[in-house]
């Protein structure tokens, strides 16, 4: 799957993902009015609304970006319909040929682990038949509790030719708490950085490796260190647009050849007819103005690179 | 709800929680048949089966025990179905009277930990009605991502009257590859300790905090040190029996009152009747065998506390 990423990117040239993560507040009046004309006020309505929502958003884009990765909090919060709407999602994504991360950002232990593994990348097996419940391509992960934790995730990787996001520096303003923290001189997310590397050296693809890492694009400079003790892991980058990080942050999260990195935008995208620079689609077009957000994403991203080389 | 837990503890002198963590293997033979002949070797299925084992495991333990903590993993494996039969358990469970524990181990940041904590643990609106999508009375929250990650779940069991339980020291084997590094002299866990002494500290019942943490029942020396630094948390202590941990251990995991802590077994109940020590009960009478183990615990935890005394 990492090969199909690589190549997806090299194809529309937006090493870009929208990140699929809708609230109620960023779903126009019309698709809710709708969804709750036909099932209520009810979770149902509510899960129904962001699948339609997903929809026109996926299909306003899926030409122009190699993935996207949805946020499973969104859905898990409407309880068992929202869950549905998360199903939907990924099955119409991978009609439309999109690689989907799940940004689901499990992590346990031992059998729990690979309980989570087979769930979302995995299959299992009932009786004499055997059943891919959500059926992601790649998976976000939590590291704090060590191989045990990551190495059922691998395994089903290997497995079924999937992938690996583990957080190692998080976009948000309180992640160095503690991963900043210095151990023998240097802080948490390093260290965390190197287990990534060593978990994913077994792990190769072509040139790169399918365990990968999650570091925030606010972070610029604890990128471009990343970037090196992780050379051959690609980096999932949130933290653009509304949380802060342009293109020009983003330079060093790349490698030489180009690749190496994906950088997620989520409401800067699908919420972008609520922005003032794309207000005049409204709200009828969110979908156009979504288009045009992925376009100006990708032309800031490329245009740094470029200015880079 | 921390009160609640504590009232239960004090009725049934059974600082212990059963980990409702179904597997298809921990199924008896006629219980997967009629699931399987109900709805098939398919997920509804197998969520079915599951389902029809936890009730009768509640059904023979729920008047000898305070709390349960299902495993979300074990049911998420299962897809749409698999969860539909996490949150029966969970309804049927505060049927019984009992606090639930969801061993979701969520945690992400800002609005997305808030949506988790509003789906797990609060509520959610579509239009002008709310509702409470999977209900549990806590939820286990890994802290890797810090202050930003936990707030949106503190202020959602401020409101609601609930609790957490935040990872501070794990079971497994390789917990120590991030959890132990020394920072300043001291292991990583024991900053974290810190933390939810801090973020407990805002968050007080009558005697003791709503942000409890999970420390290992096999590092007892560790639990030991973490009892000091939140004296006034509440441990959530996995790793008995199955994992290796003994009552013995746990001594130094409670306060002088007794209280303080809430010990986790789960195939060592669930699945009792699959072990020499049970096996006259047979799978029919599995329920039987588990309440028989559930009795043979609290002796064994009662009776290293009353030595200790």
């Amino acid at each position: 799957m990492i090969q199909k990423l690589i190549e997806k990117i090299k194809k529309t040239h937006a090493p870009v993902v929208v990140g699929l993560d809708p609230t109620l507040a960023f779903v126009p009046g019309h698709i809710k009015e709708k969804a709750f004309g036909e099932y209520g006020e009810t979770l149902e309505g509510a899960a129904e609304a962001i699948w339609q929502f997903n929809k026109e958003i996926v299909d306003h884009t899926y030409d122009l970006i190699p993935a996207v990765k949805p946020q499973i909090a969104m859905y898990e919060q409407f309880g068992i319909p929202g869950l549905v709407s998360y199903k939907k999602t990924i099955d119409y994504c991978h009609e439309k040929d999109l690689v989907v991360i799940g940004d689901v950002k499990r992590g346990d232990i031992g059998s729990t682990s690979a309980a989570y593994a087979a769930g979302h990348l995995g299959t299992v097996a009932v009786g004499g038949n055997t059943f891919r419940p959500f059926d992601e391509d790649f998976a976000t992960v939590n590291p704090y509790l060590g191989t045990d934790g990551v190495q059922p995730f691998i395994d089903v990787c290997k497995k079924e030719k999937k992938g690996l996001f583990l957080l190692v520096k998080t976009s948000n303003p309180s992640s160095g708490e503690f991963q900043d923290r210095l151990i023998e001189g240097r802080p948490l997310y390093e260290h965390v950085g190197e287990k990534v590397a060593e978990w994913g050296a077994g792990c190769m693809g072509e040139s790169y490796s399918y365990v990968g890492a999650v570091v925030g694009a606010t972070y610029p400079e604890m990128g471009k260190v990343l970037r090196k003790i992780m050379p051959k892991s690609f980096i999932l980058v949130p933290g653009y647009g509304a949380q802060g990080g342009r293109g020009a942050d983003l330079v060093h999260f790349f490698n030489e050849d180009g690749l190496g990195a994906i950088v997620n935008s989520s409401r800067g995208i699908i919420a972008a007819y609520q922005q003032e620079a794309y207000a005049s689609f409204g709200a009828e077009r969110f979908g156009e103005a979504a288009r045009a957000a992925v376009e100006a994403m990708v032309q800031d991203i490329e245009g740094a690179l470029q200015a880079a080389k």
